[in-house]
């Protein structure tokens, strides 16, 4: 059950950028599980991935190739090759030879990625079948990639937008999957944004740590981050432009702006689409001395279980919010300058109850799909927003049941 | 629904320790709700509380009254006086005062204490009633404030155990409630453990941050932190033995040894009876080369949402400890080190699953109602444990239900 997901609108293509996709029944037979991307000559990309102890072999293979100038991305769903030790690096760099041969290119040139159950090795005959396969139906759009990179995901993720840069016509299309698993540390599980304009290396390396911040970095769903989260800015630069060297020429603000949103957008698909969600929930700290202590406190609050019963229930259990405050460890906080907002509604100020709350003004904003949790911690000018969801029996149920 | 909670088993006065329970009706109208234990002249509290920020009225109440001899306790379920604001404090002052007044102590040796829901004003009428009555019937058995002390427990939790301290026999004996908002943060919601022995002050200090670390401190349901965690170590002198003034003192180690056991017991019996638990799992990382890198990894695997749901499930999804251990934030992992056991079943090894591993054997173990989580971490000699519950369809409704 998903909270508002919107239906794909149209997908623009890429310039410079040709998807292949194919049912390799890694662990489906019903659709397609493997995506080709093949990517013009002088594309240049830029990552951030994950940053836990237990990264997949893809990520490493693909963090190495980063440093050649990549023509290829292989993405599977199904199987995560993740803690698979060694043979589980080979079986990665064997898949990236078979798409080399395919499409002519050097092996070292290819990224790989793989989403789907950790612990176990990729069944690779079926990747010999699958990708040449995918290598020769180049013509698929984003929406045969959207909808092969889904696990547990309700419904494919995809956003595209345009935007005048320098006087050209760029495009901006991104893809996402994800809908447990979800804090992503760099990333989130798997998303890639491509655009056609030219930019330089230095300056896209830039744009997507910062899109990550402002958009994969910014949800959770249960706090648990992912052993293959990766995010992948692509810019092929044919769109014409002239090459994006720095954060002062003309047009790199209306692109950031624009990768920024779309990132944004597949982001909070993710919550939309998050297991057994059925609120979407945003949670803006403001009044703190720092980003960080904001931060702190809006990822205690999204992550508490407590707090995301309370959700689920419609239950504006406001002392609950006073706990997961209370516990997020800012130091020397002075809780009578605390105040606590459902919307528009003021709950608490001055560390209590507000006079003029009342349980079915909270209650009423709590019954709603959506609904912003705005806490103001008195005591500075920082701010941030993290955008999670509720936990329900069907995030148990989901759980529960994922593997069997 | 408890795994394994002990009925109380016969539970032994502690000289120096009267107990008076009444009904004040201050949620439920059909139970205890109100304890006064009333102390001997010259017994010795030393405690430990909350790191909340949120910190309750009678915490902040009850430390500062630590400073006296304290001659009385007070303690309220139904109602945790947090979030109040300085009225909160006056109402926890005023029913020191109607203690004292009962007891003709002063009202700064009254300590008091309150759990419950967060949020709203004490009903002071029904504590003026409901005190003089507890303070008229001082002669109830420790069971009885078990009972009064419970909110969402299904049963009371107490144990008792006697030792030779000295030549002397000493008694100790606990109480605790707790089942959800449980990752103590210094101890638990609410845990009193008294002894007849005499202990200096400084000794007591240091028994019951050594108690809390062996047991309550070790706890954790949902990582939801309460405002109103207390923990408190009484010692009357009434046993009559030479003051233990030492940890090189005669009596002292088995003292010592009898605390932690009888705190840890009780910590366990709060996990057995967590909100919605059908299993009791511990958690044991060892291998590691700090305590605190050891705990990390045991806490992110115990409050992982993934791996918790995969308790209920019975489902040895090896994969998500895999996640959990990877996003601990333990620097410089070398994953290949890393070996998991359900009990004796070696999962995996080498940072990959074990050759000798089957699905059915690690399915069999966690279907148990309690079974060990071992990782090794294979990297140092440190070794620390928790112990943490599964996550079931009964946590959603019973604190999507909790106010309602």
């Amino acid at each position: 059950m998903a909270v508002n997901l919107p239906p794909l609108g149209t997908l623009s293509t890429v310039r410079g950028v040709r998807i292949g996709t194919a049912c390799a029944g890694i662990k489906q037979t019903q659709r397609d599980d493997l995506v080709v991307m093949a990517l013009a000559s002088g594309t240049r990309v830029a990552g951030v991935f994950t940053q836990s102890a237990f990264k997949a072999a893809p990520v490493h293979v693909c963090q190495e190739h980063m440093a050649e100038s990549p023509r290829a991305i292989l993405i599977n769903s199904g199987n995560a090759n993740a803690a698979t030790g060694k043979a589980g690096i080979d079986d990665a760099l064997q898949c990236c030879r078979w798409v080399a041969e395919s499409l002519g290119v050097d092996a070292r040139t290819v990224l790989p990625f793989s989403t789907g159950v950790i612990g176990q090795r990729l069944p690779l005959p079926k990747f010999a079948e699958g990708i040449p396969i995918a290598c020769r139906n180049l013509d698929r759009g984003w929406e045969y990639a959207a909808r092969a990179i889904m696990t547990t995901d309700t419904g494919p993720k995809a956003v595209s937008r345009s935007v005048d840069v320098d006087g050209k016509a760029v495009t901006v299309t991104g893809i996402a999957k994800g809908a447990g698993m979800i804090r992503p540390d760099m990333a989130t599980m798997l998303a890639y944004v491509a655009t056609d304009a030219s930019v330089s290396q230095r300056c896209l390396d830039d744009l997507v740590r910062e899109a990550a911040n402002a958009s994969f970095n910014r949800i959770t769903v249960d706090g648990d981050t992912s052993t293959n989260d990766s995010f992948l800015l692509i810019a092929t630069g044919a769109a014409g432009n002239s090459t994006i060297e720095s954060s002062a020429q003309r047009g790199f603000a209306e692109l950031r702006a624009v990768i920024v949103d779309v990132a944004r957008d597949l982001a909070q698909r993710i919550i939309r689409d998050a297991e057994g969600a059925t609120k979407f929930v945003t949670v803006t700290v403001e009044g703190g001395r720092t980003e960080a202590e904001c931060l702190a406190v809006a990822y205690t609050v999204a992550e508490s279980p407590l707090i995301k019963t309370a959700m689920f229930a419609s239950d504006p259990n406001w002392g609950r919010f006073c706990m997961a405050i209370g516990r997020a460890g800012i130091d020397g906080l002075d809780t009578e300058g605390v105040a606590l907002f459902l919307d528009d509604v003021c709950v608490a100020r001055g560390g209590m109850i507000a006079a003029s709350y009342t349980e079915q003004a909270g209650a009423k904003v709590m019954a709603q799909a959506e609904f912003t949790v705005r806490i103001d911690l008195g005591r500075g000018a920082a701010r941030d927003t993290v955008w999670t969801c509720d936990f329900s029996y069907d995030y148990v149920r989901i759980n529960a049941e994922y593997r069997t």
